[in-house]
């Protein structure tokens, strides 16, 4: 199977486990699934949730009944760019290629929508089919790294409070752990602690974790100065209109890619105990890097 | 002990377990934990994680060890009121006798607080020491309760909808089971969950925490129109001037204090199985309807 092919069966699978855990448009309040179901099925990359299942499948030679943790990943990083895109936050009207939540179902109903997919990604880790004890290891798990304290939370704070600030080194490395590294690091361990990793095994994927992580922010910020907001399905241009903290700002950008180059090889490396299980874990870091939106 | 006496050190109690999960001031990023503790220590009643203790002691004779599961109805309950106070959805300026969260830190840092609390609800919850089964079978009832589906999230947003609407007794009921009723009777269930009440106990307490979740919901109506601002720490009257759905608005005060009073009586109905170990929450019960803020 090509990676393509890979990549769109996954993003099948976990849709699928979506259209499972959350409640139909049809359901009272109506309101609230509607907004819950435009933002899930936008379009989004599912990224998180295919490292998941990739991680499974290198521990375990298969992903099999991981779809709903790794559907959880997507109501977490969802749930957080509604809220993001907020105008009280970063007042974005434009999210993969369509208006942002609150811009069609108003700010009470997108603030909502947010809260129900956070509530709802724990109530579907609580559900799991599988052992009391490792569902309490997952929840644990993403309660972490969507948190305050070196989690998503913590690193929207920092990014938020960062605006304007001098653009230094240390700066940028503590929003960016903390805001996408976090929850891509966990994607990962999850997909991996479900399918029952060694501690070994573990300590390698979450090495991978970080160096993904670490290359998907940095080619973000790079789409954000290269690419328009047409291809990218969001405002393009913004982190230098809001004076955020990016890896170009600090680095410029031929440096800044040399550095994504870096952390995929450094990601490579760390599969290596795993031999070919890990071929699609190496080629999603090859896509995260190589990607142009 | 007496009542008040009783109350005080359970409020004691769950402001220490807080102190302990809540990340310091002092913890990066600080002004979100600047926040959470704001809007955390400002005086609540505690009447959610008081329920919880006394339903443990009802079961088990002691809530020795339920500290920390109590104080996760108090974090869900006060992510609710920030994100409720924000100009978005009720625009409130005054809570807990103090300003609110969003009038202190801005709306983004309450928004992100709100989302801190939340999560950090499950995270307590998954890193409580018992047994895993049982953690599991608290993180669901917390998710569930919490969430879109006759829970709070649902609640809040046939609220909303509701205003201007004709005021209905169903569309009432539908509201106020959902909005304070399901974490009202989650925090009675889940304080008898962590006891280990068998499902007889389960049931009988289920039905105590519906009747005292309806009764505090109606008083909560009562005092909006009777009393000052100043004496409920919170804005007096608003219910009215957004044309909510309440209690006097569908059958009138002298009615609703009636059926109040009737609520009060099917709580301690409910409580006979258990004799004597459920005096606190008879005695809570009391409380609840005959509170003046």
């Amino acid at each position: 199977m090509t990676l393509s092919d890979y990549v769109a069966r996954q993003q099948q699978r976990v849709d699928e486990a979506l259209e499972r855990w959350v409640p139909p448009e049809s359901t009272e309040p109506q309101s609230i699934h509607k907004a819950m179901r435009y933002s899930l099925f936008a379009g989004g990359k599912r990224i998180r949730p295919i490292l998941c299942l990739a991680a499974a499948e290198a521990v375990w030679n298969s992903s099999e009944g991981v779809e709903s943790v790794a559907c959880t990943l997507e109501l977490i990083h969802t749930y957080s760019l509604i809220h993001d895109d907020l105008p009280a936050l970063d007042n974005d009207d434009l999210r993969r290629g369509v208006p942002t939540c609150h811009k069609v179902f108003g700010d009470a109903i997108a603030i909502l929508a947010g809260d129900a997919l956070l509530t709802l990604a724990f109530q579907v880790l609580a559900q799991l089919a599988c052992e009391p004890q490792r569902k309490c290891m997952l929840i644990e798990e993403l309660s972490v790294a969507a948190g305050t304290v070196g989690g998503m939370i913590g690193g929207q704070v920092h990014d938020l409070e960062g605006e304007g600030r001098p653009p230094t080194a240390a700066l940028l490395e503590s929003i960016h752990r903390a805001k996408t590294g976090a929850l891509l690091r966990a994607s990962v361990r999850m997909g991996a602690i479900f399918a029952g990793a060694d501690e070994e095994q573990l300590g390698a994927l979450s090495c991978y974790g970080e160096h993904v992580g670490l290359a998907f922010q940095i080619v973000d910020d790079v789409l954000d100065v290269e690419q328009s907001s047409e291809a990218l399905g969001k405002t393009a241009g913004k982190d230098e209109r809001q004076k955020k903290i990016t890896f170009p700002a600090v680095y410029g950008l031929d440096r800044s890619r040399e550095m994504a180059e870096r952390e995929r090889l450094a990601a490579h490396l760390a599969l290596r105990p795993f031999g070919p299980r890990a071929e699609r874990l190496r080629e999603l870091a090859d896509l995260i890097v190589r990607r142009k939106a």
